[in-house]
This record gives C-alpha cells, structure tokens and sequence, in this order.
C-alpha cells in the first residue's frame, strides 16, 4: 500500500481495508471518497458507527441485535413458532422474503470442530429455556445446508427431543432458476429424494 | 432494504452504502461485522475518521492532503521537474510504480462541459505560481487519456506557453500484456503513429 504520508489517512485506510468486502484498492478510494464529502458522509459516519458502538448490545436470550435502552422483547411471543438461524445476516435474508412473521433464535454461528466452536459457544440452552417459557410448538431450523450447519441441526434436534415440540427444517431441492444441468449431485439426490406431488399446493 | 428494527445500526447501514464500491448487502455486512469486532475494529475506525475529519486538509497550492499541524512542503522543491495530475488516487498509482521520485500538483479533476468543471475549479493559476517560484524546467502531463483528461492537458499547455518550461506528457500505446486483436481503433492509432525504434533504450 503505498504511503499516504499522513499517518491518520494510513490508518483509516488500513482500517477500512479490513471490513469484509473490501481491500487495499477500495479502502484508499473509500477513504479519498470521505476526505471529499467531508461534511455530508464522513462526520455523519464516524458518529452512526460511535451510536452502534455504544447503544447496539446483543440479547443474551435470543441472540438478536436491541438497544441499551429498550429491553429485548424476545420473550414476548406473538405466535408459538419459532425460527432458528445461525447469524443475523441470515434472518433478514428470511425476513426479506416475508415468509415468516414469527420471532427468531440466531444461534451465533454453527458448531465446528475446525474453529472450535463447542454447543455452548451458541445460544442452545437459551434456546431451550425460550420453547419451555414461551411454550413453543414448533421449531423451525433455517440452517444452512452445509456440513457445519447441518450438524448443528441434528445437535439441536438431540438437545430438544425430550419437550413436546415439532422440529422442522427448510427444504432441500433445486434453487428458484437453476439449471439441472449445472447442479451439484448433493442437490439433485436431495431434490429427487424429497420430489413431492406435482398437484401438491402445500 | 429489510428494516434492522434499530434506527441507529438502520442508519449505519445506510451511510456505509453510499461509499464506493459497497452496495446495501456489503453495507450490511460490514455493519455486522463491525457489530462482531467492537473493540477491536468498530472503536479505532470510528476514532480514524474522526481524526482524519479533523486533522486532514487539502493544500491549496498543490491539491494534495497534508496534516493541519505540519505546513505543506510543496514549494520546497527537490528536483526541477513537476508531475501534473489529476487526484490523489492517481498519483498514489504512479508513486506505487516508483517512476518518478519528483513532486506531483493535483488538479483536483478534469475540466468538463458536462459536469460544469471550469478552469478556476481546478489548480491551474496555483500551478503556473509554483513553476514560476520553483524554477521549473518540466512539467509532466500524467492526465487520462480520456477526452476530458486531454482537453484539460492542452487547456494546461496553452497556460504555460509563455513560461520557460518543457511540457511532457505521458506516452500512448499498447498496455503492458495487451493483445492487439482486442485493442480499440484509438489505442491502435496512437501505438503505430508513435512507433519508436526496437532498439531504443530510452
């Protein structure tokens, strides 16, 4: 990276080049973007990422992002389902497509033997504490259909078989659009296994 | 955009998209993982633009960024040759290729009909001030070859004609790596009609 000569630019430009999705080049350019729109973006940036910093917390329950101020009201249910996803970016993937009205559970990741993530690095027991208190009916588990998420699932499964509540999972099969000719043998054998009557509106 | 529910980390999310290169599904992705990495990441970058908000300013004799505290050094110049160019951005990919070890001036743009840049918006009279003062004998032209770039160039070569100064600018030709069936007529045009001799070492 070449030297801005200024030791706050160089900082800033290293600091930015670590956020996801960017590196060396677009942190310089994001960072000459800021220096010229000093007064209508870079001022109010520095104080929206200061107001994150001090008012956005984690629920401990739930999971979900709540302000300092205002108590999580994830123990509130509206319905008695309850959707489990691994992280935030996730729910309002889900959240998007408005087909779930109901509340969330996001775990904080998936279990994995590789990053050392153990059962009680994500929100499981709180997850069991939320279906006894809230007396859920059923859960929905919105994990991705990876190796890691897909252990977690039958993990949380395991953990939730002695309570009177139905699990269920998203469905495997061929993604809105595709082609058959350029999936994968995983989802084309999901899809076919889990092929479901052509007349079948559910 | 789905609604984050919280007006602060909404907000974030939404000056994070107006940066270049980052559109509303980056900016929520850095949000989150701005979210992730509090302390070590959320804290110093929201302290780096402050800083650089308030120590960082534009010199107004040669465009470049320079620390409120310290005085430019632009008029102290080392060697008698100046490299005119358009931003910051490319003078920092010119100083990355170690070309020119010499001082840059920085436009501050391009003159443009379209975009109502005038002549008095860029550092042109701050230019002829500091080849007069400087006892400059070249002045590198490194302007896009773009139309805007090039009529700035010839703009800049009318103000200079009464000074004693040698102006350059940069050569047309093939890019490094370039193949000739995909070039475009223009790039063609200008490598055949500046040719020069298979040995020449300059």
């Amino acid at each position: 990276m070449p030297n801005a000569k200024q030791p706050e630019l160089d900082n800033l430009i290293q600091l930015l080049s670590r956020l996801p999705s960017l590196g060396p080049k677009s942190a310089k350019r994001i960072a000459l973007y800021l220096l010229k729109n000093k007064s209508n973006l870079m001022k109010p940036l520095s104080e929206a990422i200061t107001h994150v910093h001090t008012n956005i917390i984690k629920c401990n329950v739930c999971g979900n992002l709540t302000s300092k101020e205002s108590k999580c009201t994830c123990l509130d249910m509206k319905t008695d389902q309850i959707c489990v996803v691994e992280n935030i970016a996730d729910m309002w993937a889900l959240e998007s497509t408005s087909v779930f009205k109901g509340q969330y559970h996001i775990l904080g990741g998936t279990l994995s033997a590789i990053n050392g993530s153990n059962p009680e690095d994500l929100l499981i027991n709180s997850l069991v504490d939320r279906i006894k208190k809230c007396n859920i009916k059923e859960v929905i588990l919105a994990i991705s259909a990876t190796i890691e998420g897909q252990t977690t699932a039958h993990y949380i499964n395991d953990s939730l078989k002695n309570l009177n509540v139905k699990i269920t999972k998203l469905a495997h099969g061929l993604p809105v659009g595709s082609e058959i000719e350029y999936l994968d043998d995983g989802t084309l054998f999901s899809a076919f296994k889990y092929r479901n009557s052509f007349n079948n509106k559910n």
